[in-house]
């Protein structure tokens, strides 16, 4: 038996396969955020414990389907059942997803993109499994707000993760207004997402209601090609200029009144 | 010239030798947070990025030349250096680092575990490069927080990160009752560590400020042998009992309260 971080792996030896099995675990499983090589931005370690999966609770299963492939080209997607977890998925539904894993069948949670749990409806499967004492392991993969933190040179001894802003101007202008007052109270970096399409609009309402010298960071196509996150004083970004692309954007704030 | 993610890297190639050229760009590098295996937590990417660099700006040296050595054990240290970069060093110092990514020259940061620039004095340098327009790119890494909140089952949509709390215990129970209530008002985890020798004294404060049914995740040992990431009611871990080890731990709680 091999003990390997904390999960216990059986490897059989039939001529030149070797079969692994997985300890009954709910694994956290991430996923690409970009196009990229999955070498840049996922552990070998994973593919090893992906590869001894056969259920797997996904926010899309498309997606999933295709990192499967993608991982692995000879997967059997014929053999692997999806459990689909979405905003709408009803509560008992997804308790029901996890009867392998009471079985004592190893299980796996996907998102669309990044970690599951984080900015996902994945938590609410994980709870299920907590509150009944069943065990839950996650693996390193790329976390957009977690990879932008890093490189924004903003305070990442204190931050909030707020989701989404409001989509109505008003709501938002208010909430971009108390996040920068928090920011300043707490000495906090404010951190969220937009969906592309609304990237300019957001920027926009940024620009309008933030000091001219709280610090804006855009992390544009994080881990992709075209990856940048660029962190500059509001009164900076709008002299200067800038181009907000359609692709997936984190932005990222923290007000300079708070530094003591 | 081999462009892949988003540095342009050149290979040359002399008998069975490459050697890669890296871009001038400042790697946020991670590194482990536990004694595993590297391959169960770093993409193999980092590696080529990593040995491609000889300046390294670091939170520990020693923890810094123990890394470089695991992953690849023929580094040459003698040919590296190294400017270290605590709570202490002077701002002016700190600038003084970034000469080599001035002149051309890829550097890395390192802090003493996990990913730099999140929950430790990295933020600072990235900050000086931001301010000159110098490119910032991070590499994908465990992070305990990060991971934590993934296997807790609290919400990932909304969290905050605090850092660590008051060491005064009056003051630190006042911190506790606050933090709850902003949890229950803006429906967001609270995030936070605790240096290992403090943890049950932590552990105390939590179950005697907290309400019975707010949700408090206990996250140990993360990517470790002994990894345990546990989330219960406040009134299950009193019942229950509990045993906290002096390992690196992450608390995190989310008041039921919020749950709309």
């Amino acid at each position: 038996m091999i003990e390997k971080r904390n999960m216990k792996k059986v490897l059989f030896f039939f001529g030149k396969f070797a079969f692994m099995q997985l300890e009954s675990v709910l694994y956290m499983i991430p996923v690409p955020i970009s196009d990229g090589s999955l070498r840049d931005i996922l552990p070998l370690g994973n593919n090893e414990i992906i590869s001894g999966i056969k259920h797997f609770i996904v926010e899309n299963v498309r997606t999933a389907r295709r990192f499967l492939k993608k991982m692995d080209p000879s997967t059997d997607i014929s053999q692997i059942v999806f459990y689909e977890l979405n905003g709408h998925t009803p509560e008992n539904e997804i308790w029901g997803y996890l009867s392998p894993l009471r079985d004592g069948v190893p299980m796996g949670v996907m998102s669309e993109a990044g970690c599951p749990g984080v900015a996902d409806p994945g938590a609410k499967v994980v709870m299920i499994a907590q509150n009944e004492g069943l065990k839950v392991v996650p693996l390193v993969g790329p976390s957009s707000i977690l990879l932008s933190l890093m490189a924004s040179g903003l305070n990442g001894q204190k931050f909030s993760f707020q989701g989404y802003l409001p989509v109505d101007p008003k709501d938002r202008e208010k909430t971009i207004r108390d996040l920068e007052s928090q920011s300043r109270r707490y000495d906090m970096t404010q951190i969220f997402i937009e969906t592309p399409y609304r990237n300019e609009k957001m920027m926009e309402s940024l620009l309008k209601n933030l000091g001219g010298e709280t610090l804006l960071c855009v992390a544009a196509d994080v881990t992709g090609k075209e990856e940048r996150i660029i962190t500059k004083p509001v009164r900076r970004w709008k002299e200067e200029g800038f181009k907000i692309e359609k692709v997936p954007t984190i932005f990222l704030f923290y007000s300079i009144g708070s530094r003591k």
